[in-house]
């Protein structure tokens, strides 16, 4: 879960070895064995063999530019197509560009990033279908929003992590709290967990991470939408969200955290 | 569900009919019937008698002021206490008032409303103690966001109702569409509609009302941050919300009722 920062996906670590899944981190994988019908039966490191009926590989995700970059149009740092608003080629007046292949702008470091996501390559398509028929759509940005579940546990961020911060010169504070999906005496209120960054003097906000249950997850979509609106986190305090026992506590605990992140904002004046 | 425009109502109105609830409106209750051991056994109309172990009076909220209005405090059109951003009241140095009391600007309609919520009055208790402490902390107002729950069946609002704009004189076009909890081949993926309202010309959002099943109330926030920020719906088109199969199809619903308000509100210009 290097989307997330370590101490929240150390969160994520623990609920699965909760489920009785045994975690190997850091162990290079030697080899995949088959057996004779030619199914995968063990995965080999340096150290150990792990009987398996099924490999999945995680390994991340690459752009696929070697055409683009062998007809020399304009790649960027991680290895994506370069497009203006309206997704066409940066100086190519007939070509445009979307989904996996591009880098889009991250609205809340103005930096490039490479995100692939259906969501943005769905959007993408969209834009470029338009534009290519003569009309007019642009695409933004992004936020860096993403959401996962393992079994039961549902994992969401958005916006920056700690090290993202960092890494553009952005200082915050950063604060996590413990609350729940629903009412506390409701029946089904899972815990979950919110660390919230913010901007240290602007008070804007930086990056949502949240570990929960059902109901957690989408949760995240607040805190997209009020990165995109460029909210601060005592902006966020007053936000007018659903509440009813069966869905959030009185407190919605993404407002707990703007609550704990805008006090401690306060502080640092 | 008199929260909702009557076609989002009727929406309700058919699911609990579906799950075997009788409905019946416009009649009036003459009598409640009791048994001998004093327990209520019927409820009566000019029509009809229904047999009843539990009987529920939902018969909405009006302010106490009665203490407020003796005492010469202002109120407005709603009977609720009229106070400032701080939550004094207005004119009352040393008066603070919150809660199901009190008046609230309504931040899309530019109204005051009354609005008995928790979530408000929790927000204004905060408020007041930190005012009447000697801190400061201010409440903007409200969107109007309310979400409940009938069995399993999920009902939500933000922002205006169509009677709402009409009566503030904004004019608008309204889009109601289909879409699911979750990506279609997901299981358990659920329907929902989505209704939404956006201001003619401007392309602002007015409000938006979803019926649905597990999943779905809570979408409501997105637009009630949307609203906050004073988002149009060609701007939410864009929005990056979380996306993963058992979450959302690729374009959340709020985002595919926000392309069909766009499309609609640009071919009225």
């Amino acid at each position: 879960m290097a989307t997330l920062d370590p101490d929240m996906g150390l969160l994520v670590r623990r609920a699965m070895e909760g489920m009785g899944i045994t975690m190997v981190n850091g162990a290079e994988v030697t080899k995949l064995l088959t057996g004779d019908d030619g199914a995968v039966r063990a995965v080999v490191t340096e150290d150990a063999e792990y009987p398996a009926d099924v490999v999945i590989l995680g390994i991340g995700v690459r752009p696929e530019t070697a055409l683009a970059r062998a007809a020399g149009l304009p790649l960027g740092e991680h290895g994506g197509l370069l497009t203006d608003r309206s997704m066409r080629v940066r100086g190519y007046e007939n070509i445009w560009a979307g989904g996996d292949c591009v880098e889009v702008l991250d609205l809340v470091s103005g930096q490039l990033r490479h995100i692939p996501l259906g969501t943005h390559a769905n959007k993408h398509g969209q834009i470029i279908g338009a534009n290519a028929g003569g009309g007019y759509a642009t695409f933004p940005g992004v936020v860096g929003t993403a959401v996962s579940k393992v079994c039961d546990l549902e994992i969401a961020r958005t916006g920056l992590r700690e090290k993202d911060a960092h890494r553009v010169g952005l200082r915050f504070e950063s604060v996590t709290i413990e609350s729940t999906s629903r009412a506390g005496y409701y029946p089904n209120a899972s815990p979950m967990t919110v660390k919230m960054l913010a901007e240290l003097r602007t008070g804007r906000l930086l990056g949502v991470q949240i570990v929960g249950r059902e109901g957690a997850g989408k949760r995240v979509d607040i805190a997209a939408v009020a990165l995109t609106a460029g909210m601060t986190v005592e902006q966020m305090t007053a936000l007018d969200l659903g509440y009813a026992p069966p869905f959030s506590p009185v407190w919605d605990p993404v407002l707990v955290a703007a609550r704990k992140a805008a006090t401690k904002i306060r502080a640092s004046l």
